[in-house]
């Protein structure tokens, strides 16, 4: 029931105010309709939590207007709403938000509806409003959202350092006859200590278990010669997320693949982190790093995408994904983290985020690639 | 990126999805598109999180197919799809995960999604379905969920009996001279400590703060003569949830209408309470504690329903509230919290969940309802 509150200039939330309805008319889309969450935060300088009651803004030409509970009004208290122009309209138990919203709707064809906004709500709102066609807003908003300020590079770059820092650290806790458990419980620690307001994920992948990308953390006792996929990340206080992949071995790597399939990694992404610049697409980032794994012969252990955009999301437009046309702007930050999982022996993954700059791009990380092999 | 697993009979599984199958063929429902959490945990016994790649179990007359991204498939391996006969569709990055489901729903007319599901897969499947109409899943497996089975109703008394024990605790920790942050973190320890695997949320809304019910913690220094509302909650292994406020001073209360209003408050609750049985509607175990609550002068500072169901989730159906017909029946789980908030001065909230019994109900808390005062 926690409210996040960031402190933003009332003025540059008022410019992404502007900013999005002009993206919305663009898109032919005649009002936002916008949950708690990222977006939200990034519009209004604050967010609460969505629940089973209706929360959202609701962006129209004419007005903003936030619609939220009365006993979950103090929870907005922090965001700068007089000085945005924003209206707050509550509701109370009993009466019927989605109502309301379409009061402020009128007869709008087609309404944007955030990409967080649980079915709950959703279908509720297409019920009250069965004039109209519901689109996502995720679109709408990511176009300014991909699209990081300085503000939000700097931001960027101060969680990235923060989460550089942790990995020093790796070293510290990494070592054989641990759990993947006790190890995260101790980086999850630093993560915080180093700058962050919360660990938001720590992915322990030791041995087999770095087979399965997404893996967190388990019981399994770190053993001489495993690789070791560690995956961190969390928000800082101005929201924006850290998100970096090292790969270690505690000991010699029992596994006779490793250090070969490492170095053809390592080469495949730096070989898409050097491809990027303004005016490449996203597909085609992807391409550079999978062709050279491909090439190598470890094409089907690359099981996922290439990358994602980041920044008060850890995962957000724009995807760095085959079948994405998206051309590539400065200012966009995402990562760029190929791997190769070798399913029930071991797998390896290098991520760093970077942001695009007029030509190429800034490495928000900066620890080395190499594997590095800590005493067992 | 973790894993909720249940550790539950496979027979109690499997039946739930036959009763999951009948009810949506009661509503008229032809399919079940479920997303990760709670609904997915009663169902299948574990669940993951949900991302922007879609996960969900597709529950047709015919077959159950848990459709996962490749990737997170090795979470669900908790899962006892196999004893289930949940068939488990992997897709990978590139591909179309909304052409995955709309094949295996063929030419379903009415398809009920998950309350959870968001809006990004929620209109992604609208449009891979253009012939079906979307309707809510959550009324379909609410009707499963509102009635606990005699194990559900155990686990709500265990996690029930471990916040009586924080409450129990409270003089450790409540006095003047700390902030809501300070005693917030000591009763998220003992939440922990008292056997939940969580302290999901923690409300100590102090002196002018209890007038916000949804208020959670602040760095408000507690005064001699405040009235301090606690609203604490967590899940324990099993995954059910407790829920328990008490109200409590700090110091005889500064404020001369404290003690005649709590006694107001004490009463409605506990009429509330006693008017529960089989055969009552919803609306009217709210309207009893209202109309008590009014007659007294207060009806406009109690500004939220009376209560909400609680099982897997915190807030779940059924919920107490002016405009809710449903009939009450044995087994089925529910907060009565009336609240009183004079805004800018103190509230005061009294909440136990109880159990629908055969003739009356069984309380799942017991801690005493008087105001208790402790020293300043």
């Amino acid at each position: 029931m926690s409210t996040t509150a960031l402190s933003l200039d009332p003025a540059l939330l008022r410019a992404r105010l502007d900013k999005a309805r002009a993206a919305a008319a663009a898109a032919g889309v005649d009002a936002l309709v916008i949950a708690p969450g990222t977006d939200l935060a990034y519009l209004l300088g604050a967010t609460g939590q969505s629940f089973e009651r209706l929360s959202c803004l609701v962006v129209t030409a004419g007005e903003a207007v936030l619609v939220v509970p009365k006993l979950e009004a103090p929870g907005y208290a922090a965001a700068p709403t007089e000085a945005l122009g924003v209206r707050v309209a509550t509701w109370v138990d009993g009466e019927d938000p989605y109502a309301l919203v379409a009061g402020l709707l009128g007869d709008a064809g087609q309404v944007a509806v955030g990409d967080v906004l649980p079915a709950l709500h959703v279908l509720a709102l297409r019920d009250a409003l069965p004039a109209a066609r519901q689109v996502l807003a995720g679109p709408v908003i990511g176009e300014l959202r991909m699209r990081k300020d300085a503000a939000e590079v700097d931001a960027l770059h101060k969680a990235g350092a923060a989460i550089d820092r942790v990995h020093a650290r790796m070293g510290e806790w990494l070592r054989a006859g641990r759990t993947e458990r006790e190890v995260g419980a101790d980086i999850a620690a630093a993560i915080v200590e180093e700058g962050h307001v919360a660990a938001e994920f720590v992915i322990v992948g030791s041995g087999p278990n770095g087979a399965s990308p997404h893996h967190d953390l388990s019981d399994r006792v770190i053993e001489a010669g495993d690789v070791v996929v560690v995956d961190i990340g969390g928000p800082i206080a101005e929201g924006y997320n850290s998100d970096s992949t090292r790969t270690y071995a505690v000991g010699e790597p029992r596994d006779a693949d490793v250090r070969e399939t490492y170095a053809v990694l390592q080469r495949a992404q730096r070989a898409a982190v050097d491809f990027i610049r303004p005016g490449v697409t996203a597909e085609q980032v992807d391409a550079v790093g999978r062709e050279i794994i491909a090439e190598a012969g470890f094409g089907e252990f690359f099981i996922h995408r290439t990358g994602h955009g980041i920044g008060l999301d850890v995962h957000e437009h724009p995807y760095i994904v085959a079948g994405n046309p998206l051309v590539l702007e400065e200012g966009m930050a995402f990562s760029v983290e190929p791997g190769i999982y070798q399913p029930g022996r071991w797998g390896a993954r290098i991520e760093d985020i970077v942001v695009v700059t007029a030509d190429g791009v800034e490495p928000v990380n900066t620890r080395p690639h190499d594997l590095v092999v800590f005493p067992a």
